[in-house]
């Protein structure tokens, strides 16, 4: 992590030291910023005793809870920093005097303004994926947890953020050719659906909405892998096309029993398994949270893959910078 | 309420205030049910200091959070009262001493069992609503609130209940004749989108879930309001099929902003809004929770109309209860 990003992560801790006590964290965004929030909500619910919530922005402005206070963390973010629901979420937090970090690609931007702790993300190529906005929010939560949840794997796990990089360029080689074969194959299906788990939700989620809903106009819903059963697995025919991250964490047996029925009745069905991920290097403690990060890093390939076989750029928008809304 | 019913959820008071702490409520259920559920885990939000989740049955057995225990609170529920993970769900939270309530329609079945305080509710045609899931659901959570989060307004609230059976059939004879020309205009789409906020995201999710995915095989997938313009909004086409719940409540602002956006650029909007409903003898304080049942039974009846039009029963089932999964 470079020494700015770890400077300003050290601003929150230290606040948060002087602070104290924390009653509630909520993590406020939209779309694929919220998605990206949701990984650290995961890991405060499962690894501390501080409640923590996700909201999209603009329902925590129009309808706030009602235990947000002076008591509060809330955690923020928007790539460009000028999201206007995140930017008005930012504010009413901190108007009711939350302590509000936010993380935005942007220093300076009306985010940035409008937090009191900014944490700055890079981005593009030729950055350290470690300090990249998974890398710093990654960064950032294993830090607050050092003060709220402390325990000595903390430091491991910060110290395997910087394995980033180069387990990324790994993955996206080994990747590479499955990713164009399942591109051409699947390229004409009007709908795929996601489906994913624990720590890895948030990565189905924005792979629905973000990437095949708002980048490629494919139909998709993002389905959680323990609901899969208790409905959704009714629409499974053998042309209906799923996307399974399958995780090396807790919640494996759940996308198991999906991988395990779906293999039986559609012949559609792409398993993105964190355990084919090579994470010899990486310490046991880490394991789950490096693999979440990569497995956003491999669905990035998938889609980078299709995009190019369908002749419909990543870059292509309809209504987002071509009108008000 | 029926007084079996208001003994029960008398029961979990009783214990509740013995009980004096909670320390976090857990919504624990799967599909349908945890759908249901989120509408208690909504009110809880916005109406307490107490935090409380919802997880899909499965991933709290997994992947428990590290919050539970000895003070919390875990509301679970099954129709049927045999869903294998909301049984072991209720049963772990009871082993760790949490306080375990469990909504069924069957007394004695094994989640009935599994749970220190089973309540009951009622189902099928010539019963209260005020007696069915949501009924009880309400009036379980408003009689939490009245020890959690004291307020006269909950009695108002409880009282209103009352009215759901007359206010169901008078919200069916509105949309009686629209649900059939929607079914008839909608019957051979591939696809509809479901879309909503606050108190009626559940409604939402399991309409995207339950009714169209696994009772009619219609392609689906639930938005939330507050989300569509980040990512899901550039699907949207003249073709492309919504159903957008809007709310009463504080969120309606998010619900307005997708119809003036998506009246724009699909023919195939329906808004089905909270506002139409006659709720003039409905007490100020109860009118959203009452428009949040409502909305659902609204739902069913454009659900039945679709089935009939496609010739495709509500009943029938490809894997569930054809083999073992």
């Amino acid at each position: 992590m470079r020494q700015e990003h770890a400077e300003q992560i050290k601003n929150v801790m230290q606040a948060l030291k002087a602070k104290g006590e924390v009653n509630e964290v909520y993590f406020v965004a939209c779309g694929g910023s919220q998605a990206v929030l949701m990984a650290g909500q995961y890991i405060f619910d499962r690894e501390s005793n501080v409640p923590s919530h996700v909201y999209t922005a603009n329902e925590f402005v129009y309808d706030t809870p009602k235990n947000l206070c002076a008591d509060s963390l809330v955690i923020s973010c928007s790539h460009s920093g000028n999201t206007p629901e995140t930017i008005a979420a930012t504010k009413l937090a901190r108007e009711k005097g939350a302590m509000t970090v936010a993380l935005s690609n942007l220093v300076g931007s009306e985010l940035w303004e409008a937090a009191e702790y900014p944490v700055h993300y890079d981005w593009g190529k030729d950055v350290s994926d470690s300090d990249k906005n998974k890398g710093i929010l990654y960064g950032l939560i294993f830090n607050l947890l050092k003060v709220l949840a402390p325990n000595e794997k903390w430091d491991v796990c910060l110290q395997e953020l910087e394995k980033l990089t180069e387990l990324s360029e790994e993955a996206k080689a080994q990747y590479a050719e499955q990713a164009k074969d399942w591109a051409k194959a699947q390229k004409r299906d009007p709908i795929i659906y996601t489906i994913g788990s624990g720590i890895n939700y948030g990565e189905a989620y924005s792979t629905a909405m973000c990437w095949f809903m708002e980048m490629q106009w494919i139909n998709s819903g993002c389905i959680h892998s323990g609901e899969y059963f208790h409905g959704p697995f009714e629409i499974t025919d053998y042309d209906v096309p799923f996307m399974l991250v399958k995780s090396i964490g807790n919640t494996r047996h759940l996308d198991q029993r999906v991988e395990d029925f779906a293999t039986k009745f559609t012949d559609k069905l792409l398993v993105l398994d964190q355990k084919d991920l090579h994470l010899d290097t990486v310490a046991p403690e880490a394991k789950q949270y490096i693999a979440a990060i990569l497995s956003g890093v491999v669905i990035r390939l998938f889609i980078e893959a299709i995009a190019f076989e369908r002749g419909h750029s990543l870059d292509v928008r309809r209504y987002m910078w071509q009108m008000e809304y």
